[in-house]
């Protein structure tokens, strides 16, 4: 079915099930915060006709929602420091996702509007389907400096410590706050964080950004696990979308926690990881099974037949991956993973500069990221890898309804 | 249908027409030169399917195929002046594309081999399937140069003249060869550039390479249109994959245009044009539309109702690019464009590092891009649009059955 709205002239149509987590959101928003998305998330059927994402729910989409193909990552610096002007981008950036996700052209789109004007909207997503667009937004450390709310800054959003082997690229590190697209047409989020880009300016400037092919984790353990760029399959006991319990341990914000603003969201970690592929692919395959402490054809763990059998860590190697970053190595550590391999373009030594960026969800970055990073300082895996960049952001809470916005509740009292 | 091969442990499904691809190919080998691929390219409910493209044939796929969402193109310096090993290498590169393209893994795969020795096969592909990866090589002017074939040139591949408003850089820009991969699946398009230069390493490296995300070109007019970074359908007028007669008149190298070693082949401009797009998004509507000479929504000309309407040039203004493109304004030339949207981060000044990766083949260089390129001097879009690389290539024919190899026409007298 297709839907238009007022006098949008998109032809992107909107398939399936947002009215319904619009509604179940502002449900959400009345009583107790439920820690899961609406159902139109998780319907299979629906992510294969490239259908929409609800945008609206007590929490944000692009965390637990099934992972899509491709990514989009850009980091901001904010350039004003009018807090008034800021919450008013947060207002407009809300709408225009709102209608983005929903496969709709932003504003009048473009050319709906006055001639004379420049078009709402960029226009190279005319015609393609919404095909599961989430933008999620998160704020980082250096935010709450520049806007004068350093008192709400959760204790939670740690600035990461070094770690071992560390090679960070200021550069392609940090960020006032970043929004991270994920859809199943890379043109679909390159299109969106464009446009956010675009109703931003003055306001806020790319700082750097990340195209990411294809995805290296999945939350929908049903599905075929995704390889990445080493060949070994990624992510096989990632947390999956539906876990509501695992959710809640490990990744949503509870009331307990808080700050108050935060409940219902989730901290980010992103890191760029430049893999040394043409290193990797001399390597015997034998070695390549220890390092991960998992065999390459079916994933299985050192001494297990299938994928999913449960890894025994005493028989892999000391400085087995696997082994080092499993929960039982890391006082039971869980991170949600939602990574994506990159390629972008070749070094100056002929070498492709290709990779693993890097995002991790969880409910504090202390117990999450920075534990099980600083077990892998021993990781034999590092021979192979460099992190090159680096950000943390703190994601607030979902958009509960059509009147909400992105931040509402760190801002509210304030703006 | 599955089919595996020998002791390839690959789970790719190879899903069609393969066979028949060969047996027409060889066919042709023995007659006159056929000008069109075989039946499978053009097959949607094939390329619904994430089927394989046939490899064999008389010209190279990946020209008149129809146009694959994603692209990973490699251009390579060869680091030997052996002609004996670099003809090696083309039949091993022959061999494994071979492979590759009907959706197997390298050799004995990823796991299939000695635990002691590096795997055949990185392995990032196991598991997904064909998604139409074509794999086109070509050869540049420096080539013939290093490895002393200075008289078997082309006159065809001109040096590309400079033209105005270029700003190459040199680290972007030409190539002693290229591969250009294209597929459904950038995962299988990054996966077969990246086996293709490991088996090279010792005898060529990569000089630069670019990925792009969506394509700005179809050869198919009946599916849509794709829209560029500009918001604007691009191609419509392109050649079509089933138009017999444009592509030898204006694509294939035919027996009178020589060098015999090149019939069946065609050449290759690749240019990567960088968008202003920040600059772009601030023009109003009625501007957009008057550089292009198209309207923004429908695609139709200046003047007219629906897109495919023949455009009436001196309807619109004397430096619309439309106008300026067209043959008519050309002495005819027609290319046939092959063009993917990149989006490579950032540059220093928060703007998005975008544009388009341009890709033309034609039968005469001269005859075909500097011709066009020269009108073009004086095209409005020059303001919003700026050449930062450059690259020509010499396509050779295609491999036409099991025993043929990569550029053997070139080299076969030689080698």
């Amino acid at each position: 079915m297709t839907e238009t709205q007022g006098s949008s002239p998109s032809r992107r149509s909107l398939i399936g099930w947002g009215g319904a987590g619009l509604a179940l959101g502002a449900a959400a928003a009345g009583g107790a915060v439920a820690m899961t998305r609406t159902g139109d998330d998780v319907d299979p059927a629906a992510a294969e006709a490239g259908a929409a994402v609800g945008f609206h729910g007590s929490v944000q989409a692009g965390i637990a929602t099934p992972v899509q193909d491709r990514l989009h990552f850009a980091a901001f610096d904010v350039t004003t420091t009018d807090r008034a002007e800021f919450v008013q981008l947060l207002k407009d950036w809300t709408e225009a996702a709102r209608r983005m996700t929903a496969g709709k052209a932003v504003g009048e789109g473009a050319y709906g509007g006055l001639a004379e004007a420049p078009p709402d909207d960029t226009g190279e997503a005319l015609g393609l389907k919404p095909s599961r667009l989430t933008l999620t937004v998160g704020f980082g450390p250096s935010l709450f400096k520049k806007l004068d709310l350093a008192d709400r800054r959760p204790d939670a959003l740690v600035d990461l410590p070094t770690f071992a082997g560390d090679a960070l690229d200021a550069a392609r590190s940090n960020g006032d706050l970043c929004v991270q697209a994920c859809a199943d047409d890379p043109q679909v989020a390159v299109h969106a964080i464009r446009n956010l880009a675009r109703i931003g300016m003055g306001k806020v400037v790319i700082r750097w950004s990340q195209l990411g092919f294809g995805k290296t984790s999945s939350t929908t353990p049903d599905a075929q696990t995704p390889r990445n760029l080493m060949g070994f399959k990624d992510g096989t006991r990632n947390i999956a979308g539906t876990e509501t319990d695992r959710l809640k341990k490990f990744v949503w914000v509870g009331e307990k926690d808080g700050p108050d603003w935060m409940v219902g969201g989730s901290y980010l970690v992103a890191r760029r990881i430049r893999m040394h592929i043409e290193t990797w692919d001399r390597t015997s395959l034998q070695e390549q099974e220890d390092i991960f402490g998992r065999d390459k054809g079916e994933g299985a763990p050192v001494g297990k037949a299938k994928e999913r059998d449960e890894p025994f860590l005493k028989a892999m190697k000391p400085d087995a991956h696997v082994r080092l970053a499993h929960p039982d190595s890391n006082h039971g550590a869980t991170i949600l993973r939602r990574g994506y391999s990159f390629t972008d373009g070749t070094d100056g030594l002929g070498r492709l500069e290709a990779g693993l960026f890097f995002l991790a969800y969880q409910r504090d970055v202390r117990e999450g990221f920075v534990r099980v990073q600083r077990n892998l300082a021993s990781d034999a895996l590092n021979e192979y890898i460099q992190h090159v960049g680096s950000a943390v952001f703190a994601v607030p809470p979902g958009v509960r309804d059509k009147d909400d916005w992105w931040g509402r509740t760190l801002f509210s009292e304030e703006a």
